[in-house]
């Protein structure tokens, strides 16, 4: 895996550049969709081509549960499963042990946990995860951390910063000594925590260091904390992180995150946010956010998102789209999810295009004060 | 509206033919999709268009419950709502105020009903349907009819040939006295019924046929019945129909049905099977029927049709569309629904191939000694 910066903002931390894997190339700034069970949800594959979407998610601890390692093996690996030919980042389970399972136990072995469908026990260690995530073969696996929730002590969050650095350490070991199953290379990114502490997030990143060959995570945020606060961890982690790797923030966020986080030289992004409230009826466009089911778009024949480049915002009305929603139509579902994403590849597409031009710093303050306030009207 | 009757099969009753509708060309036999509320459920209309959909149906009784008449009329009819640029032909809602809804009472005037949804209290009569059907600016308006179920008695089948014929003039003379809304033409056609009892269909026919102008259909069949007393009913009423007008059999049904109808006369076809049994995972390929939930495919990487006309069936593989189901996303939905509707249009295309060939009637034959078991293996 290769990373080649071509343009950097003169006025801010922004960066455009390219990562290379062996199964394609992503331009950053990216969003990758989320696909935690081996499905954007409800997008085919060709469809998150059309969308420009280069890298998608795929989730350790619910591909284990659901199909099984095992199966995805046979299949030769997460990519074949799936017919998704472009490269894939498997989060290590870390994050949904802790906030989805019910925990039995958190040692410095691993996490044991009861399965969130079936009660079933299970045990996550930093070899199992990355077992797991050689077996799914993604291009890229993430390391087996341990994210507190976004209000605990200090001796939490420290707890986790030593416990995910010795936990790095073991899932380093264990991707040496254990070879790669498919004819393509997979790299490792360890993720930072340290919750918005300054000084935990340094000790994170100083005992992550040496295991950051490619990219690196900035996670234990997006769990609770204030939004300024969160920024401001951004910036400070971004700038003792290594220049010539990726940065990826995880679980980030609304549009505006996405802006202010390139503005702190983040290169890398995931969040269900766009294919989850668009589930549920939101639908972001050029102008506003659109609440569909709301009663006043009962008559509104009007187009979905006129400035959309997806052919769905002019082809279908908002009266439609309400309709669907109120008759339960998976077609509502499809379309929302897909203007949704269409929105953040595109707003993803913009920004690397102004640091292209040399305008990014100002474009993002102008689209900022236009569209913080849209996120926040909901 | 034309019909133009290019081929007739030697052997049998089979005939190729073009309907020209304002809003295009229908090539016959023909397969319509249900889109009951507005959409062919988890397809967009452009996908509908790629599988040679030329004809969608709707439905009078849920399109007049949900979103309602006037929201339809408001977007420009029926077409305009729902993004559909070819033709539609609109059911007159006669089948479901009788068998979905809460009957109140059935009279001569027409149906008072109470909704299926909120339990509110409506009133169908013959004026009131094709007033509906003209703001919903449907191709092809369906005579509002009785159809009881199929095992009525000979008195109950009886009243409902009688009623059903005094309620097609009544909607001939509605349509006669009220404008069309849109520009461009809309046709009726009556709907025969008479259960499975040749004197009652021979009474039907007669008494409609001074209304069929354009096309008939055969209704009150596959609702319950015998299929060989289904087949002879079909087989009896064909004869005795107009030869130049397209014949249209409601509601059926399995593709041996549609190739066994073919046979006997039949140029139209709708039916719930593909899309609903898709929904529950019953996968039609050119090889068996697959119920995809089924664990033995639990493991099995091969493609779901390695002869399906649709790229789906040969990129998904069959573990990979039981991992959809299991997970209950609705990808699998789209996937078994959309091969569904291929491999039916599909048997439409070779049809209509093997009329023109001229070899259609030992084509139907030998591909229902094949077919019919696996219709029955389910």
């Amino acid at each position: 895996m290769k990373f080649k910066i071509s343009k950097k903002d003169k006025d801010c931390s922004a960066r455009l550049g390219i990562i290379t894997t062996d199964h394609g190339k992503i331009n950053t700034p990216a969003f990758m969709p989320v696909g935690t069970l081996g499905a954007v949800k409800t997008i085919s594959p060709k469809e998150l081509i059309t969308l420009n979407t280069e890298i998608v998610l795929g989730n350790t601890y619910h591909l284990y549960l659901r199909p099984g390692t095992e199966i995805i093996y046979n299949a030769g690996g997460l990519h074949k499963f799936i017919s998704w030919p472009k490269p894939i980042l498997t989060d290590s389970g870390g994050f949904q042990v802790f906030s989805l399972s019910k925990l039995n136990k958190i040692s410095d072995e691993g996490v044991e946990f009861q399965s969130h469908l079936d009660g079933s026990k299970h045990m996550f260690t930093p070899e199992f995860s990355m077992k797991i995530q050689r077996f799914l073969g993604s291009d890229i696996i993430m390391a087996f951390d341990h994210c507190p929730p976004g209000d605990s002590d200090f001796s939490v969050v420290l707890d986790a910063v030593n416990r995910t650095s010795s936990w790095m350490k073991r899932c380093s070991e264990f991707l040496k000594e254990n070879e790669e199953h498919y004819d393509y290379n997979q790299n490792v990114f360890p993720i930072i925590q340290g919750a918005v502490n300054s000084e935990l997030r340094y000790k994170s990143i100083n005992e992550l260091l040496p295991y950051a060959k490619c990219g690196i995570a900035i996670g234990g945020l997006a769990v609770g904390e204030e939004k300024n606060a969160m920024m401001d961890t951004i910036e400070y982690c971004s700038n003792l992180l290594p220049k010539e790797q990726p940065r990826y923030l995880m679980g980030v966020g609304k549009p505006s995150d996405l802006v202010m986080a390139v503005r702190r030289g983040v290169d890398m992004f995931d969040c269900v946010l766009p294919t989850r409230n668009g589930r549920n009826g939101q639908v972001f466009t050029k102008e506003k956010i659109l609440n569909i089911r709301n009663k006043k778009y009962e008559n509104d024949h009007t187009e979905i998102d006129s400035y959309s480049t997806h052919e769905w915002g002019r082809q279908f009305s908002k009266a439609y789209l309400r309709h669907l929603f109120k008759i339960n139509e998976i077609l509502g579902l499809r379309i929302a999810t897909t203007l949704n994403l269409s929105f953040y590849l595109d707003l993803m597409s913009t920004m690397r295009i102004k640091i292209q031009d040399g305008t990014f710093h100002s474009w993002s303050k102008s689209w900022l004060s236009k569209y913080k306030l849209l996120d926040n009207s909901k």
